[in-house]
């Protein structure tokens, strides 16, 4: 009764491997990688590609992900009560700030993006719904690991890598930028993950004052960093957005 | 050899259930659903649960649809070719037409949404990637119906419900429209699907002529379609972006 089922562990990390690297894998490839017989690859394989999770290229006979992922991931989207609460104040919050708006959630060893509204201008932007951003570097990500516990100890248990030069890898670094988070109740990210990108963000807590998610813009740091420092009226909007969330479920005001 | 392995189908009908209806169910109520005994279920959905398919909500004991998916339907939106090379046209004609525009595949018994570039202006819109529309009363799912066999199958052997009092149900009806698309080259909704909106889409076609999904405008009736006749230049520009989206994966221009 306590063993979890030996091919759904292998089926899903098949797909986990479909999903990284190099996306479209022969059954040699996908059997090497997992250390399978390939009888029992295929058989795996051809399981998950009738049930639409897997898609075989019909020139190549090369496997990649199924279609039927999208449909149940826009399911996950429908029934996450995080999300639907936060889709009119995130939507306030791109206007008011006039920069990109992101909902994001602790998902393995980072963050989840379960939102995200453009910038309400008319320049060409790209959906990062469903994309990953690392816990230490991005401003969602110093949220979520100074105040969930598990997001801590993946951050400070995994890999720092140093994005750019003013990334903080070292631990002490670290912590001390969570101790400043927890201070002031938001964290920034400017330039530490991308070049040129700076970002604020905030935390979002349920009824029972669990932290649940984190809400932040993000943007040229031209305009939410000026002259190094951070537009106080952008910090101001985000931590708004994040209360409101919060009340609309259930968190108390104090 | 040639059989699939039961616990990864069964695995794949709870995921399944839990993105349709309820959506929160507990452990009796997925045990009943599917026709297995508790136990089955507990340990199929326990290890859905550990690679992150499911969650568990720890108030209720309920399960439902799990980050993982999300993260996974978005590796498939990075690998889908299609898309890829659809991304600049899309956000070409949403800009030139002002009208949301959306690029659907077959999938299963429907048109699954992979792309949505929002109509061009400040108003509140809903992403509706992954989302599945119908074959029988949509602009994108006729065209897939016409040109694509599968779906002209999926399509008559369906069930095709009248949305409205607009919509073609009968097969013959069905049959005639699907000729007129073939003839030339582009289907229409107009109010078929949902009342006060009005769609338009072309087929696209890859390297071996494959119909491979279709492209099209939705908006207003009253934008799309002003006084009963649809707007011969939105027709232009659905089958100019289908044709520029076409000849990037390959296809010919005769």
């Amino acid at each position: 009764m306590a063993r979890n089922i030996q091919s759904l562990e292998r089926a899903a990390a098949m797909l986990r491997l479909l999903a990284g690297g190099e996306r479209r894998l022969g059954l040699s490839d996908v059997a090497t990688a997992l250390g399978l017989a390939k009888g029992t690859a295929h058989g795996i394989l051809r399981t998950l590609q009738h049930e639409g999770f897997v898609e075989q290229d019909p020139a190549s006979g090369r496997y990649q992900l199924g279609a039927e992922l999208l449909r149940l991931g826009n399911s996950f989207l429908d029934v996450h009560e995080l999300r639907a609460r936060a889709l009119v104040w995130t939507d306030d919050l791109a206007r008011s700030s006039g920069e990109s708006v992101y909902l994001g959630v602790l998902h393995q060893q980072g963050v989840l993006i379960v939102h995200h509204v453009f910038r309400p201008d008319d320049s060409r932007q790209v959906l990062e719904v469903g994309a990953m951003q690392p816990l230490h570097s991005t401003a969602l990500g110093k949220v979520l690991s100074a105040y969930d516990p598990v997001a801590h100890t993946e951050a400070v248990e995994g890999e720092r890598e140093a994005f750019t030069a003013r990334t903080l890898t070292s631990e002490a670094d670290f912590e001390g930028v969570l101790d400043l988070t927890r201070a002031r109740g938001w964290a920034a990210d400017v330039e530490e993950t991308w070049e040129g990108l700076a970002s604020i963000a905030a935390p979002i807590h349920d009824r029972r004052r669990m932290p649940v998610g984190a809400v932040g813009v993000a943007g040229a740091v031209e305009r939410v960093c000026p002259d190094g420092e951070l537009k106080p009226e952008l910090v101001a909007a985000v931590r708004d957005c994040a209360r409101a969330v919060s009340r609309d479920l259930g968190a108390g005001r104090f």
